[in-house]
C-alpha cells in the first residue's frame, strides 16, 4: 500500500506539473469591420481562427464575430480597447478621425506598392510608427494583408481634364476624398448598399470601390463603363488589432503562434484578392466587352499629385508626429521605388514589348 | 488500499491518453542548398525551426544544416527522399536533371511575376502540379519565399545589338543559359568562389547572379559596369522539401503548424530581399556612380523572347507533363497578366510621370 500511495503521490505532482497550462482552454472573440462571409477581406479572421483551433489542438478558440453580427462595423477599435473584443480585423485608415496617423498602416495616394510597403514596415520604421500610434489605444496592430492597387473607380463619362472633374459628384471616402474636393469634385457619403442604384440612376457620376474580386459583387461593371486605373490606394493593407493585456497574457507559445498565422493569413490574403481579381475582371469583361480601362490623362494625374501634396502638407502642419512619418515615408519610398522600377516595373515593360505573357 | 489502487490506474490510464503525444520530442534534421549564415536565402529555414520550437513549447526541435555542414547543396532531394533528413530548403530548378518539370515551381523566362506565380500556385493548378512532380520522390514541396524579378547580370561592355551577344562568355545556368547558347553566347559554369576574379580578369564577359541584396556580396558591380534588368528569372520561388513519410506521421497540430510556419517564412524572405535589395542598390550606387543600369534593347529582348519559346517547345515535345504545364502555365500568365497591368504597372507608370517617390 505504502509503495502503491507513494506512486499515486509522485504522479498526481506530475499531472499537476505537466497539465494545467495546456489543459485551460482560451476563449476569444475577434470583431470584423466587415460581414464575416466578405472574402477576401473576412479571410485572414477565419484562417487565424482555424489555424489557432488546430494549432492549440483545440486550447485556442477564437470565435469570429462580422459585422452581420455586431452591428457596429466602425466599432472595432474601441471594442479591442475595451477589451470586450479580445481582437478586431479592420482597416487601420477607419480610424483617421481619432489620428490622422493611422492612415499610414492601410496606405496613401500616390504611396508605396505592397512590397515597398512591407519593407518600409519590416526593415524601415513601419513598424515602429505603427507600434507608436496603436499605443495609447491599448491595442497592438499587425497587418492583415493588403489589396495590392486599388482601381481608380467606376465612371459614367470618360475624364478628359480637370475640367471634367469640377462637380462630379463622387463617392470616395478618406485622403482621397479630400484630395478630390480640392480638384472641384463634390465628394458624397452614400451607404454600400444604395450605390448600384445611385450609380445607375446618376445620383452619382463616380464611385471608388477596390479592385475586380470586391467590384463584381457591387455590380457596378453594369451601369458605369469607364475603369480607372489606381492612384489613390496603391497598397491597402488591412489589420489585425489585438487587446495589449489579453495578448501580454498568452504564454510564449501562443504568442508565437498568432503571430506567425496572422503574418501567414496576411499573405494568403493578398494572394486571395490577386487571383480572385483575376478571375472577376475576366468574367465582367467578358459579359460586358464595353467596359474600358482607361488611365486620367497626364494632366489630370498632375492636378491629383499636387492636390495629395497640399493635403498631406496641412495635416503634416498641424501634427507634428505626422509630419516625421511622412518625412520618413518619403525618404524610404524614394529609395524603394529605385528597385521596384530597376526590377519589377521594367520586367513587365520589356514583356509587353516583345509581347510575352500575352 | 483498494480505492487509492483504483486512483491510481485511472491516472495512469489518464496519463497514457492525455501525454504521450506531447511528452515526446521530435527531432527533425533540415539540410540547406546554401550556407545557413546566407540570408535572405537560408532565413526561411531559421525560421520555421525558431518558431516550430517555441509554437511547440520545446517539442518538435528542427536542426538546421547549411551546406557548409552537409557538402552537398545539390544532395538535397536525394536526402529528403531517403529520409536521413526530414526537411530540405532548396530551389526546384536545381532538380531539372531529375525531372524538367520541376522548373515550373522556381520561374521561367519571360513568365509570371511573383503575385502572379502566387495565384497561379494557390489558385490555379500551380500546387496541384508540385504535387505530381515531386509524388515520385517520395517528398511534399512548399513555396519558401521569393526573389522578385531577379536582374539580368553585371556585363564589363554594352550589348548594343543582337551581334554582340555572338561568343559573349557568360556564367548563366539553367533555361536562361540555354536561350543564351541559342543567340550565340558561349555559355560557362564556374564554381561561384572563383566567379570575381574571372570578370575581373575578363576570363568571362558577364554573368547573371540574382539582384543587388545578393549581388552586393560578391562584389560584382566593383569590376562590370552594365548592371542589366531582368527578363530571364522574374520570380524564383525558393523551396522547402519535406518527406512524405515523416510529415504524415506528424499529429495534426504538428503539421498545422509546420505549413502556417513555411508560409509565414516564405512571405518574410520575399521582404528581406525586397528591402535589402534597396538598401544594397543605394549602397553600391554611392560607392560606384558609375554603374549603369540597362534595359537591353528591344530587338535583344525580343530575340531572347523567341529562343525562349524554342527551348520551351523542345521540352514540350520531349515530354507529355511538360507541354501540360505550359500550356496551363501560359493560359493562367495570360490573363494575370491583364491584371497585372491595369493595377501595378499603370500606377508606376503613373507615378513616374508625375514625380511620386522621386
Amino acid at each position: 500500500m505504502k509503495k502503491s500511495f507513494k506512486i499515486l503521490m509522485l504522479l498526481s505532482a506530475f499531472l499537476l506539473i505537466a497539465l494545467p497550462a495546456s489543459a485551460k482552454t482560451i476563449r476569444w472573440r475577434m470583431a470584423l469591420s466587415w460581414p464575416s462571409n466578405l472574402t477576401p477581406l473576412a479571410s485572414p479572421a477565419l484562417e487565424v481562427a482555424k489555424w489557432m483551433k488546430e494549432m492549440s489542438h483545440g486550447k485556442f478558440i477564437i470565435r469570429v464575430e462580422g459585422s452581420e453580427k455586431t452591428k457596429a462595423a466602425l466599432g472595432v477599435l474601441d471594442m479591442v480597447k475595451s477589451g470586450s473584443y479580445q481582437m478586431g480585423n479592420s482597416g487601420s485608415y477607419y480610424w483617421i478621425g481619432k489620428d490622422p496617423n493611422t492612415v499610414w498602416f492601410t496606405t496613401v495616394p500616390w504611396g508605396m506598392t505592397t512590397a515597398e510597403q512591407y519593407a518600409w514596415f519590416y526593415y524601415g520604421n513601419g513598424m515602429k510608427y505603427m507600434k507608436k500610434v496603436y499605443d495609447k489605444f491599448g491595442v497592438y496592430s499587425f497587418p492583415a494583408g493588403n489589396t495590392g492597387v486599388q482601381m481608380g473607380g467606376w465612371f459614367r463619362k470618360e475624364i478628359k481634364s480637370v475640367k471634367d472633374l469640377k462637380g462630379l459628384k463622387m463617392r470616395i471616402p478618406g485622403f482621397a476624398g479630400k484630395v478630390m474636393a480640392r480638384l472641384g469634385v463634390n465628394v458624397v457619403n452614400i451607404p454600400a448598399g444604395e450605390l448600384y442604384t445611385s450609380l445607375d440612376r446618376g445620383t452619382i457620376d463616380a464611385l471608388e470601390w477596390v479592385g475586380p474580386a470586391m467590384d463584381i459583387k457591387m455590380g457596378f461593371y453594369k451601369v458605369a463603363p469607364y475603369y480607372y486605373t489606381g492612384w489613390h490606394e496603391p497598397a491597402s493593407e488591412m489589420q489585425f488589432l489585438v487587446n495589449k493585456k489579453a495578448f501580454n497574457k498568452l504564454p510564449k507559445k501562443y504568442k508565437v503562434m498568432l503571430t506567425t498565422a496572422m503574418k501567414a493569413a496576411a499573405a494568403d490574403m493578398f494572394i486571395e484578392n490577386f487571383a480572385k481579381s483575376v478571375t472577376a475582371w475576366q468574367k465582367m469583361k467578358k459579359q460586358y466587352p464595353n467596359i474600358k480601362v482607361k488611365s486620367f490623362p497626364i494632366p489630370v494625374l498632375k492636378a491629383m499629385k499636387k492636390a495629395t501634396d497640399e493635403v498631406m502638407n496641412s495635416y503634416a502642419q498641424k501634427n507634428k508626429l505626422f509630419k516625421e512619418i511622412w518625412t520618413d515615408y518619403q525618404a524610404y519610398l524614394k529609395k524603394a521605388r529605385v528597385w521596384t522600377m530597376m526590377s519589377e516595373y521594367y520586367y513587365l515593360k520589356a514583356s509587353k514589348e516583345v509581347g510575352a505573357g500575352q
